[in-house]
């Protein structure tokens, strides 16, 4: 496939060297940090503002070449690979913060503005965004894929922390979404709609977004349990309390292992909670001494508060490091992410009974989670080399998957549909797919907009 | 306008007695809490199950008859009101928690149960139902119009605290949205699509809610400022420091002196902050005290605690009773209800201006707010049976929502369009008010839910 040549040469008019049909360029749009594989697109493009951007869609809509919006290709489901060639547009360029208004605690950001860019710029404001998925990712993907991590449980996800959008339509439309008021009721919620809609219903060129006051005072801790049921329980106990937390994060004895070997810990070879609290001094201590107490009710051991800020940031880069140090658990080996959420009080027993999928199909997988969500990952270790290694642990993300729907939760708690994990989605949503599906037709009739993904193939 | 013979006979066939074309039911819903007034509607039904609002619905659609959801009449835009004739829903039988799940914090409830009723019902499970709009509205209600209230600061709004619904479409198709988890990346957010639409994509069969701990402590207090300004100053202070409030209002002069006179306080006659904490003994007393000397510094005085359960009932019924006690400033006079939201930074000049506004009219409104949302409302006291001073109402309404709108803000922060702010959407939306309305012609091409309220009218 190739792209028509007038529209390459409208493109080309348009952009110059910012439209690329080099191999190299598009091989590297062709890329995913996951087993999801697609040719590359027809071309690459790296607008710098809304306007061309409109055009591009415009361009593009004339001749029913499909656009792909491109963040930092951290996604794990395929969300950004070009499945039916077309155009990807790459936003890196479009990576100015537009303005902070400190008093309003907002900012307005362009899509290509990464998370620690913008908390970089932050920094002497005594403002931060908080949404943390990890990964480096662009602002623009994080709202396109609604993504968390590990400080969904106080902060929300980026449905909570985005205030609006400008969106350009599928027809080069450029709307305004929300508004610079804290809530609205006025009319159906687009902010939200597009939050999520993976590039689908519209490319995300503006965002504006809640910051959070820095807090005061922050405490970090890990402590190890004899099982995960005690972690749990001494989870759930903790947010009825009403204690707010700001992470808190499980891991399993085969991570707390990967740890011990790749970063120098001695953590006891169990499962383990890594927790933080953000308040004032008093109410920090108040609500570590509160969580410390609950936690030794259900047999918490080995508390290790981490109370200098570079013993907090040794804390949460081992815990962001899992997925590298998990990988050095069987060398040469690649990771086939898995993600699903579900109600608190089946997170022990969906757990539990992964963990006994990954023995019983011969795998190393560890687990971790943003328990306080019920959400958690298994990490798949495979031979990239083996066929059948790679398909046994699809199919155990599958079957995970399943599970978790059969107890009320969701095939995917924070990295999406894509192209990964549309073919369970009738499995969750039974006809209220076919409504995504209606929406989408109405708002890019063509379906130009990242086809292929999310939503059901037209009839 | 009459029902077709023939949906009125099959309506009468699946309901029964639970059909009613009297001219006393069709009245009651014709009323409302504000100055909308419509013809009644052809018929008034009373749906039991899911099921049987699905089969009116289908058999309206059939007859191109209209439909329009009623939970408890407390809208103040006439939301409910049947101007294009058709069945109005009455959703006040089906009014059963179906389930509290309090290991998950959540509750499945049908549409009709009431705010006062779900949290009556929580009492002894040590959760409560945080969003309090102030009228004992349904719940069904109150997410189709994405209603918040005192406690949005700190729990936010009916958008953040519904987590998934049971919806009937247009066709009768009956969906469920979202799951049982905490969160979820998986497709478009139809949950938050359908809070807040008002009745016009579908019928709010069920919801599953998100609950919260009943604090273990809580404190309030009034305390008196010289200025708005240096009240709204103190609030933003205090979010930004990240002491967190579990209500932050606002009343001003004439509201204080409406309380000296209705509820037998003896509050000096000048801008108010009512204030409440939730949380721990000792994280409460901390907030509270953060909060005093934050407010000490922006000249609050007149600190009065409401230590005991009774003292805080006291103190809450006064605001939620604003209402009430202002319309007696005015002996025989009816209230016109504004409701705007804007960034926090623009909250004292809006709230100065709209009170230069009311002023300048010769019309006595006096404001309260929450104003840890940057969202107020002016009760503009008029003479119901002065046409004059009736249209100068609305007229001020207008100019309060055009004079947000300059600022970055919205229309409507909690009480939605229905019809009274559907001429401002354009002004708000611009072209995004277009798209709202190609979904609702994706969802009900043939225009018979609520019609004529939130979205463009069809071309």
């Amino acid at each position: 496939m190739a792209l028509p040549e007038e529209t390459t040469a409208r493109l080309s008019a348009l952009l110059g060297p910012r439209l690329s049909l080099a191999a190299v360029d598009r091989d590297h749009h062709a890329a995913s940090e996951s087993f999801h594989r697609a040719p590359p697109p027809d071309a690459v493009a790296w607008p710098e503002a809304p306007d061309e951007v409109a055009q591009i869609v415009r361009i593009c809509a004339g001749a029913g070449v499909a656009v792909i919006p491109w963040g930092t290709g951290t996604s794990l489901e395929g969300h950004a690979l070009a499945y039916r060639g077309g155009v990807t547009l790459d936003l890196s360029r479009m990576d100015r913060v537009l303005e902070v208004r400190a008093a309003d605690m907002q900012a307005s950001v362009q899509p290509g503005v990464t998370r620690e860019a913008l908390n970089t710029e932050l920094r002497a404001t005594g403002l931060f965004f908080p949404v943390d998925p990890g990964a480096n990712a662009s602002l623009g993907g994080m709202a396109a894929t609604r993504a968390s991590g590990t400080t969904a449980v106080r902060y929300g996800t980026m449905r909570d922390n985005v205030l609006g959008l400008q969106v350009v339509l599928a027809d080069g439309r450029i709307i305004r979404t929300g508004t610079r008021a804290a809530k609205s009721s006025a009319g159906y919620d687009l902010t939200g709609l597009f939050v999520g809609s993976e590039g689908t219903l519209g490319i995300i060129t503006e965002l504006t977004l809640r910051l959070h006051g820095q807090p005061e005072e922050v405490a970090s801790a890990v402590c190890a349990f004899d099982s995960l049921d005690h972690a749990v329980e001494c989870v759930s106990a903790t947010i009825q309390s009403g204690t707010p937390m700001a992470r808190i994060e499980f891991v399993d004895a085969l991570t707390a292992r990967a740890f011990n070997l790749h970063s120098g810990s001695s953590l006891p070879e169990t499962p383990h909670l890594m927790i933080e609290f953000h308040g004032s001094p008093v109410t920090v201590r108040e609500d570590a001494a509160r969580f410390g107490e609950l936690a030794r009710e259900f047999g918490a051991r080995g508390f290790d508060w981490a109370t200098t800020p570079e013993d907090r940031a040794r804390l949460w880069r081992m815990r962001h490091g899992a997925y590298h140090a998990c990988k050095a658990l069987r060398p040469g080996a690649s990771g086939v992410v898995t993600d699903v959420c579900v109600p608190m009080s089946h997170l022990p027993q969906a757990v539990a009974e992964a963990a006994g999928d990954i023995a019983a199909a011969g795998l190393i997988g560890p687990i971790v989670g943003h328990v306080g969500d019920g959400n958690f990952h298994a990490l798949l270790l495979v031979d990239p080399e083996s066929e059948s290694e790679i398909a046994a642990a699809k199919r155990l993300a599958t079957r995970m998957a399943e599970r978790a729907l059969e107890v009320g939760g969701t095939i995917t708690g924070e990295h999406g549909i894509g192209v990964g994990k549309r073919p369970l989605m009738a499995a969750e949503h039974g006809e209220a797919w076919q409504v995504m599906g209606a929406i989408k037709t109405a708002l890019d009739p063509g379906n130009i907009l990242n086809p292929g993904k999310l939503v059901p193939d037209r009839n």
